[in-house]
């Protein structure tokens, strides 16, 4: 049957198994499925052929980006029956229109390359994440992705415009659009970003640009305990208003893991807290009066006695080395061996409290282990990990999710937080979702899947709480 | 029938002819309609009641905030079946957090209330619009309101982070969360915002607080040509990043209109220019850094040769007169008697091509109109109104509007704009919206509106585009 999909499309089909086990499973092999077949389309219309023909044999589609999603979104099922429809020689920008500051690009394009684009047009596409060297635009709209710089320009969500999508019909929505102000009916982009392709296939997006900043420098500083985290925030957010692009948090034992791990890795200064938090100010104009501003921010909060010390970074390339504190910690962790990652969002004042239960619970029903808790704090988005203590990193570890994740979860839920901040639910975190959602939010969503997808074939399993 | 009403719910509930009639007609008398009765709910348990009531009965609802939609979006038709559901005695502030940086309130809570209970705490909730005073958080959101802001903080979407709503089976979904980043399915928020009622009634929303600004200080620019105006605006992008909190334009017709109406008002400067410019800066440290910066980035402005002239204001008190040249246009344009209204968006680059095309277009047609063209230039955003020329106010002027809404939509939709940028669809625009969109989009739409109000109860005739 595959073989007449052939002739539909021009792209790449691809039916043998050693072609296509790089589509089968996610880049951290936690998730391994089959599949009929892997289509490349080069096109839009390519795109709305292959899902006509899967809407005509009642094929299930699973829309594939740079397949690094971390719950499991892009990856088939094991029955064999999906067809896998990769985005990636869909990668082209379309345009660069610097006066109305906005780009647009086809969803296989590398989030790194929208990067570099703009910075050629001295123009920012801010969103940023690690990931950023092979995910896509289209699986980080698809999971309204966020990243180290919602803080200041907001999610994948806020960073877009206009959307062109094919539904499971295998149509095209032409809904491409530059504008800043557009309130003519129902927000379908909006829909469909964050639905990880359940309900149709981002072929293409509109974002926003940005005046380029001259400089970023940032300041790790040290605190004695997570309560003065949102203090500090607070402080940084009214001295700083939105030349504050980035607020990290990290606790002294993730430098200890990553010092175990990465020997070249340390705390930057003497003064050892329980708490670093990572403070990042842009400028327009230069290095130097970022740092200035930085500076004046610091100050204030040692004069209000919030910080026990601070380290402002030398220079840019100085900053980039503090960020390698804070972006090595999920390598550090899988160096290290398993862990059980969670991807939460608490209200920000609420943070404190949640960690102290929550760690204590923790450490009550399994007491060998130990915390890895870092994030964006300003975001109220914290990555809650945890990790066995040193030396019995196995996978037997692993049979402890289910219980970790539940008391983590439910503490979650009693103080009002998400269970899935920034990396969508795919096949992870549907079920748990739907723990935590009313019968009513649940049906209301229940009801658009079944009006857009009728026949349920985009992305089934993914998703959709349930 | 409607008696069976009055014992479901505490609140009020109007059905006297005088008590209703404040109700039944908007605010500029263009749209009067008249209904069984008014309920005036107190909570939003109130609200559930009576929707279910409603849907029990097969009775029409029609949400109303504060009746100042521009576009009919609050009254009721003419048929007498439907019930008038006002939020005005829901408007409760809930709560305000000034660490998480959020406020929850009623739906009918007015939104000068929100902004003056923002800055009780040094914050600032920055929806602003010339209606502030009357108009309510419900209806901006259920609206999707922009106003004078949208350039740095966004539209009443971007600021909004959760709702509770009153689903059309008189169900209650619980989204009231203050978080940041939340990626759990669906993004019913949005979709209920600027869905105009059609989907279900916003009964309350939690909201963005920001930094309070410590001064606004503003400019007057003369620019020669319109094609100049999105330079100016990029420059000052440049320079200025997200200090840069209005950019606003005007036609030198418009300061002609404004003086004949308000003699004591007059374009500020001894240059007479075609447009001007409004532009404000905010500064979270003093007016004096306001003012400083505003004037850097003008001096670049005219070593770059984009302006002729330009104006600062002395002080906050002379910014706030600078702004009322700006905001009485529309009164102005209301007190020389009728006029033809468009609230459109253009890409910003293709604005000045787009407005010599169409005024000669229009003055071709009608040679006895003159145009009124002001906006938010910084959102792409132009009020493009038509006046007929002084003495020639009456009435009769209007038979001209369906043809000029034609040209002028028309041309719009040439130029990948929108017919409602800001102002909603209502009953005014959802035939002209509907003339402009594929049926693919059309159906998607329809297919969410039948999916989540299959007895098509929700604010019928309004909103959705057909």
């Amino acid at each position: 049957m595959i073989e007449s999909l052939r002739a539909l499309f021009s792209g790449r089909l691809l039916t043998a198994a050693d072609d296509m086990a790089p589509f089968l499973t996610d880049w951290r092999h936690k998730w391994t499925g089959t599949a009929r077949a892997v289509a490349q389309p080069d096109s839009t219309a390519d795109v709305a052929a292959i899902v006509r023909w899967c809407a005509a044999h009642g094929v299930p589609v699973v829309p594939q980006g740079g397949n690094t999603s971390m719950c499991g979104s892009a990856t088939p099922d094991a029955s064999g029956t999906s067809l896998v429809l990769s985005l990636a020689r869909m990668s082209r920008v379309r345009n660069i229109d610097i006066v109305n500051n906005t780009m647009t690009v086809e969803a296989g394009c590398i989030l790194q390359t929208l990067q570099d684009a703009a910075r050629t047009q001295s123009r920012l596409f801010p969103l940023s994440l690690a990931a950023q060297g092979s995910c896509t635009i289209g699986g980080n709209l698809a999971t309204n992705a966020g990243g180290v710089q919602v803080l200041r320009y907001g999610n994948a969500r806020d960073l877009c415009l206009g959307l062109e999508v094919v539904t499971p019909q295998g149509e095209i929505w032409e809904g491409l659009r530059g504008l800043r102000k557009d309130n003519t009916g129902y927000d379908l982009r909006d829909l469909y970003i964050g639905a990880e392709g359940t309900l149709g296939i981002i072929t293409a997006a509109t974002v926003k640009l940005f005046p380029l900043p001259a400089a970023q420098i940032c300041a790790w500083c040290a605190v004695e305990s997570l309560e003065i985290a949102p203090q500090v925030l607070n402080l940084a957010q009214a001295k700083l208003g939105a030349k504050l692009t980035a607020f990290e948090v990290q606790s002294q034992s993730c430098f200890d893991l990553l010092t175990e791990q990465f020997p070249k890795l340390r705390w930057p200064m003497e003064t050892r807290a329980p708490w670093g938090l990572l403070i990042e100010v842009s400028d327009l104009e230069s290095e130097a009066a970022a740092r200035e501003s930085l500076e004046r921010a610091l100050e204030a909060a040692f004069e209000a006695g919030l910080i026990a010390d601070a380290v402002v970074a030398q220079s840019m390339s100085h900053s980039r080395e503090f960020w390698t504190l804070r972006e090595m910690m999920s390598e550090a962790q899988a160096k290290a061996g398993h862990n059980i990652k969670h991807d939460i969002s608490i209200p920000i004042p609420r943070i404190p409290e949640f960690v102290a239960e929550t760690d204590a619970a923790i450490a009550a029903a399994f007491p060998d282990t130990r915390m890895v808790v870092f994030g964006h704090l300003g975001d109220g988005n914290l990555h809650y990990n945890v990790s066995p203590r040193t030396g019995e990193h196995g996978i037997d570890f692993l049979k402890n999710e289910p219980a970790i994740n539940l008391i983590t979860h439910d503490n979650v839920a009693r103080y009002q937080g998400s269970v899935s901040a920034e990396h969508g639910l795919g096949a992870l975190r549907r079920h748990e979702a739907a723990r935590y959602k009313s019968p009513i939010e649940l049906a209301l969503m229940k009801s658009i899947k079944d009006a857009l997808d009728p026949q349920g074939i985009m992305n089934p399993g993914k998703g959709l709480p349930c």
